[in-house]
Formats: C-alpha cells, sequence, structure tokens
C-alpha cells in the first residue's frame, strides 16, 4: 500500500549550487548528504512536512542521473512513494500490467530497499517505491 | 514560510487514461475533477498522505500544459509548496535572488492562491507556491 510521497528526486549538474538554491528556498541546509556507490551519485536532502527533497549529481556520466543530464536539463526526475510491503506492491502492480524496471526491490540510498517502475505505463512518470529496511 | 508540499503537478495528454494508471497506482479514484478556465486546463486530484497529486490536461494548444506538451513528453511540470503567506515568501524569495513569474499571488486550481517561480533560478524546477483563500 503506497502512504506517501516519500521524497521528489531532482537531478542537477552542481549539487553545492542546487544546495544553496534549496537552502534558500526551503529556509534550511540539507539534513544529510550521502554519495550511493552503486548509482554512483552524490545525494542531499531537505525535509518539507512528511516528505523530502533528494538533488542528486551523478558521479559518472554513465550513470542513470549522468544519462538523464545528458538527455534533459536539471530537473524533476522521480517522485519516491513509501510503501509498508514493496515485494507486495511490486507483485501487485505488476499484475496490474505496470512495467517494472526492478522485479526485485534492491537497496537504495537514505536507509530504503528501493524499486523503480518503468515510465512508459506511469503517464511519462518515473516513479520509485520505497520501504524502510 | 515553507509548510509542506502542496502539491505535485503532472503534464498528460489524455486524463481519462492518466486517471486510471493513477487509480490503479495510488489504489484510489481522483477525489476531484476541475476545470480551470483561466489556466486552459482540466485537472484532476489525489490525496496521497499530505499531499496531492494532481494531473493536468491542456484543453487549448495555447495554454502553458499545452506548450509543455508540445515541447516535452508528458511528465512531472512542478512541484507545489504550501505556503502561509504567500505575498510575504514572494517578496522574501525575491530578494534573495529568485526570479518571480507571477509578482502577485492569483487565484488558482483547488481554491488557492498562487504564484510561480521562474525555474532558471530553481535547478530546472518549475516551483509554485500556494496558499489556502
Amino acid at each position: 500500500m503506497i502512504r506517501k510521497v516519500e521524497h521528489i528526486g531532482i537531478a542537477v549538474s552542481d549539487i553545492h549550487a542546487a544546495n544553496a538554491v534549496f537552502a534558500a528556498l526551503l529556509g534550511q541546509a540539507p539534513y544529510k548528504e550521502e554519495t550511493v556507490e552503486s548509482e554512483h551519485v552524490l545525494t542531499s536532502f531537505f525535509r518539507v512536512g512528511e516528505t523530502k527533497i533528494e538533488l542528486l549529481m551523478a558521479t559518472d556520466p554513465q550513470s542513470a542521473i549522468g544519462k538523464f543530464l545528458e538527455k534533459n536539463r536539471e530537473g524533476i526526475h522521480h517522485i519516491a512513494f513509501d510503501v509498508d510491503d514493496i515485494e507486495a506492491e511490486l507483485r501487485r502492480l505488476e499484475s496490474l500490467g505496470f512495467s517494472l524496471i526492478h522485479r526485485e526491490a534492491k537497496p537504495g540510498a537514505d536507509g530504503k530497499k528501493i524499486a523503480f517502475l518503468h515510465p512508459k505505463r506511469t503517464a511519462g512518470v518515473l516513479v520509485e517505491l520505497c520501504q524502510d529496511r
């Protein structure tokens, strides 16, 4: 079951500049920076109510974020929904015809189990599911 | 002061198809559909925790959403933040160097006062501020 928006992921080309922008906008510094080696990204997080803004900068141009920024400008990259049981949710969504990028959950940033849905079946929106480990 | 993510706006080319997709994803039908004549859009809303997903379909190809879809594929269009005092927030952000699309708040969907910031100063993200009327 989807419970809330866990975070909104934003692809940025310069995370230090983007941290300053979002700090000014939101009136707070990022509460965490984290390198996710498996995804080749440097991330930073801001809390806004019950959700978060996650900034993502590629540390390798061949990473998913690096390729996104090669094709697109900086901007919103994905929406992540918090779920109570990610494996059950993946099976539910697969049975409804959604296209799974990951058939099983994998470790993600911020101590989560994550999986992505392909935007071709979600009105162009890259959707992440995540569950606390 | 920014208090929470009020909604995430998604530009869609077929709102009936997109309603079905998000209803399946979120396990609920949209709670409201609303035509915003001034913006030439048909919108629908889903609640997710304290925030909302807003789907937007252009009713006129010359509208902001119509032009967005002419240049881009369907997908995430903007993030809207709930603020307690939109006029004060506009003055604060202007003084910090953000670029305002609207210098004064105007009436928006869902009974709000709204204003947008230009994405050129916000890492490519189209940011909406909104306040309950």
